[in-house]
């Protein structure tokens, strides 16, 4: 487990492990699997975005949400941004190579959830009728 | 775009979109990758578990953050809840099919993350010596 107890050089010899509480992991997969996270690596899956196009194609998600989301995922090395000193300023966002495979796994869990949903729907309501009937 | 506001028949119409605001896979994808969720999903890939057991599984979590986590993914359809008539009552919950194919998806993405986590601490160290730096 690697929590914020132990030095960089104990880091590498400790297996990480998301079921332990304090692991590091864990915040980590949830930056990548958060609300919005989820969708904004998917997104820059299709490409390098400024963050006003990013924020369009994650319907819903407010200005400094998608600011929020998009610093924690750069720290952590999936997201680069580039910033050009151009006036205004272009800042552009796309995927790193290790942000890339995490988006592709992600990807895979989206389609898989869009092409449930008639199962998901059918589900509901099974279970809301058996509720109902209780 | 798959929303509470058109019919049954018209579901199974429309394609999912979770980049689509009120898309119900959107809060489907959720479920399973929200911060209880994904991991009580990938703790029962182990197998059938009683309540307890698995909170022991997911450290950290609540007994009521547990519980709604787990109910949300029943009516979806992702868990199955098997109560039987003893004293007292013995409760198991177990991966349904569609369960276990959206558990895998997510076992891999964990698997990638906890292998990932010595590149992702040191790219949070570049990033806060950068911020540090300005």
């Amino acid at each position: 487990m690697a929590t914020t107890d132990v030095s960089d050089d104990e880091h590498d010899q400790l297996l990480a492990d998301v079921f332990a509480e304090r692991c590091l992991s864990r915040p980590t997969l949830e930056h990548v699997t958060g609300r919005w996270g989820v969708l904004a690596v998917a997104a820059l899956l299709e490409g390098t975005m400024r963050f006003n196009a990013l924020r369009r194609r994650v319907s819903g998600v407010s200005e400094k949400m998608l600011a929020q989301t998009l610093q924690a995922l750069e720290r952590d090395g999936f997201v680069h941004r580039e910033a050009q000193p151009t006036i205004p300023p272009k800042v552009e966002y796309s995927l790193t190579p290790l942000g890339h495979e995490v988006a592709v796994k992600l990807f895979d869990l989206i389609k898989l959830v869009e092409g449930s949903l008639p199962a998901v729907i059918a589900a509901q309501a099974r279970y809301d009728e058996a509720k109902a009937a209780n």
